[in-house]
């Protein structure tokens, strides 16, 4: 409940609970809010570190578009700040690619890396389905944009199942789409466009955790069999019968890894 | 090469080669000029019938919105001015709906029935990525309806590894784009809301070719496994390492299950 | 480190740390000792009670045959020697059909239930390859029963890497595969037989999760998602790039799932 | 319905229908008369040559143990004594292994090269299913040579659901299993030990069908996935819900997939 300033940027985070440091990074329409409902789990043996990037939730909006490496500086700051060492560093999509290029440039700072839905690279397909995101916003049509963001991240069977649930996030999501919101939205969109660390990961040697879902549109599950392969110390789990918001579809899922994961001290092998 | 008159609309076919007729449904986003690269293989051994539903291609445009029992119709249309029976009825994604449709209604036309990813039911999730598809229309922006229809029907990897042909094509695409083309479309995608034959389909007793992509995002692998088990006399089959719009990004696999099916005569059983 | 009577049999049994009782019940081939490299992961939050099953590592050999209740009764004479409530409760394999079994008479016993690799049913493949297994073991054939039970249970990527730790287990196994050990096995296996609670498993209301290895040869991963069907509180996780001994391949993978599962103490839902 | 001498050892082949030379290649248990139900769909374009291997079928018993090359020198012979030339030619398993090194030698007697249920290397792990074999055969033991064999080769829910089948099924091995079989099936496993073509399939170049049974528990997937990425002109397909034995548990799905491979002269490229 506080705010750092990171080139005259307000940057706003949490800290709950005490133990190893948990950081944890959004996905891109994600806040710190969004994990208000898991904290209490995720308290209890942790000192969670929840923040907004730059254009999300409640830190500042920017005014000209950047890339992802911002974002990293922005975590590096938050850290600084928070004088922690050796952190838990955990990222989901957007957090994940900020995650791996913090691993990549910062990886002494790194205890474990933890990686949700995340590729390591946009390609042309992701650009383009990012750019209809864009262009949804752009033309700042709320039940467009809706329409072409919210479906996707979500698995078929869960949102047909959830749909009163999906058409009351909906009506909340409208309030949330406001001018504002979607020209943030357009530049963090933007700040993924270009990212590729697919020549880099293999340096990583950190533990890392890597997690698939069955049905994600988004990320699909190769996305993250490649990441494993590059990556020596590796964990790979996949959660079945879910979409790419892997934490509202199987919230005790992914409870179960992250916490499983987080517990595990003696990285001992069998062969 | 011919027209004929359904409800005052013009309705466009074509006739290709000699022996049992073999009727191709177009996706939305077809039309019998997409089939022009297949008709050497598929000619040779079938009367090919291609048509344009009411709204696609060289078929006249409607001025109201519709469902798809219309194009059951103009199907019904087509069979009888070419008095045709017992056709093999081919249908990929819409047109596997109105396939499914035309089988519960006029089974006894029917020899086969081959549906390539093809889904039961528009769920509230397709329906709202459907919806999507409808606001990018409505806006009249090409750039965005590219963005949101073109990518998702497409494997990431396929996009990826073609993305100078996929730009290429996002060029035609952009041409084909006008105001009378996206009105259709609007209309087009409308009259797959609703669409739900889950209760019926148990009922269809015709010979059934099920084919599903392991990367279709927009009738996901499960949707095709639901008919398969629906449907008693049916033969199930997956393409690895494709998209929705398999017959674009494994023509040989499209084409080889395809003819493989229409030869066989004899659905023996080993036990 | 102690031994229970139960029917005039000696039960061999360990307690290790404090904590929530985790009762652990071994795979068929396995024994107490197959657990020894996880317990110090394990016993960090948890007391672990492991227990030979009768026919099992240090408990007393049987002399004719029986079914697995026996076994169910086996684990509920320990939890009443040690006077455990609200267990957790873990079963792999043979153990995960017994701790269905258990949880089926005993449910009140239980605060979770934890599934890995485990079938609801040995139908008849399942019946056949256990028979293959028998009757290796009744030739005394060292060879033929490491290689009819040994290669089924590791993925064949798995088996091949290692295949220097596979020969160097080969040669401890082949000590182990004497007479009693063997006749032991006959009865184990053919404990097995019958099994089938498919039609009561709706009945288990406790917390259960469930977790499947892609590549399990034995139960396979259709098999857990039935029972995730069946069970309504199940959280359910899959392997990848695993065979049946999950623990083994997976160790990491294997723990990360199961001491997760055990934290979770608030089953939240988002929707 | 004819023999030739190769080696001063007879070996059985038939010659079926007209048109294009299909040459069939029977798996390790398998003989010419296993394709008797498939003949009628397959004679219909092809002249289908059926042949038993060496110590298979009607041909010839082995004294001496040897390796695959000898079968892949058989079936020289067959193409020469038919005067056989651009044949298309099929295997399934051990028949896939002997078409992968026919093709290396031979690769310009053939038109098309179709590879079900195969794979590219004898690993440790399917050495020691195979060792397995063997010792149930040297033990002379036919239930046990059964329950090795025969349930690993089906899916699960194939053979439970036509276990009557599967039983009578049994009852004619069992009398097939004789000495003078077992002593045959030891040579014919022991000759696929070594096999590995995994550095020399990058240089074929004729076009290629390689088709994977979902639950294909001797020869899996991945295994097929190998030989795609290897070979450059080779079309892929699965088929859902079968066992390794894909001819009997899918029967139109099989003749589906071959008879349309067969059927394609145009291997026309969209991209």
């Amino acid at each position: 409940m506080a705010f750092l300033k990171y080139n005259n940027k307000n940057i706003y985070y949490e800290v709950h609970g005490e133990g190893t440091p948990l950081v944890i990074l959004n996905g891109i329409m994600m806040s710190h809010g969004s994990w208000q409902v898991f904290l209490p789990e995720l308290c209890k043996e942790n000192k969670v570190i929840l923040l907004d990037f730059l254009d999300q939730g409640k830190s500042d909006k920017m005014e000209e578009s950047y890339k992802q490496d911002i974002q990293v500086e922005v975590l590096k700051a938050v850290i600084d700040e928070l004088k922690l060492d050796k952190i838990n560093l955990f990222g989901i999509s957007y957090g994940g690619e900020v995650a791996l290029q913090f691993a990549l440039k910062y990886e002494s700072y790194l205890n474990k890396l933890i990686l949700f839905n995340t590729t390591s690279c946009t390609n042309p397909w992701l650009q383009d389905i990012g750019r209809g995101w864009i262009n949804a916003a752009e033309d700042r049509n709320k039940e467009a944009f809706y329409n072409v963001t919210i479906p996707i991240i979500y698995s078929p069977g869960f949102y047909t199942k959830n749909i009163d649930w999906m058409n009351r996030r909906k009506d909340l999501l409208y309030k949330v789409f406001n001018e504002e919101f979607l020209t943030a939205m357009i530049r963090l969109i933007g700040s993924a466009e270009g990212y590729d660390v697919r020549n880099d990961i293999h340096n990583i040697k950190v533990n890392t955790l890597i997690v698939s879902s069955e049905y994600d549109f988004v990320t699909p599950v190769n996305e993250q069999e490649y990441i494993k392969e590059k990556i020596e110390n590796s964990t790979y789990i996949l959660i079945k019968d879910s979409g790419h918001a892997s934490m509202y579809e199987r919230p005790i899922e992914f409870l179960t890894i992250l916490k499983g994961y987080l517990s595990i001290e003696n990285y001992m092998k069998i062969v």
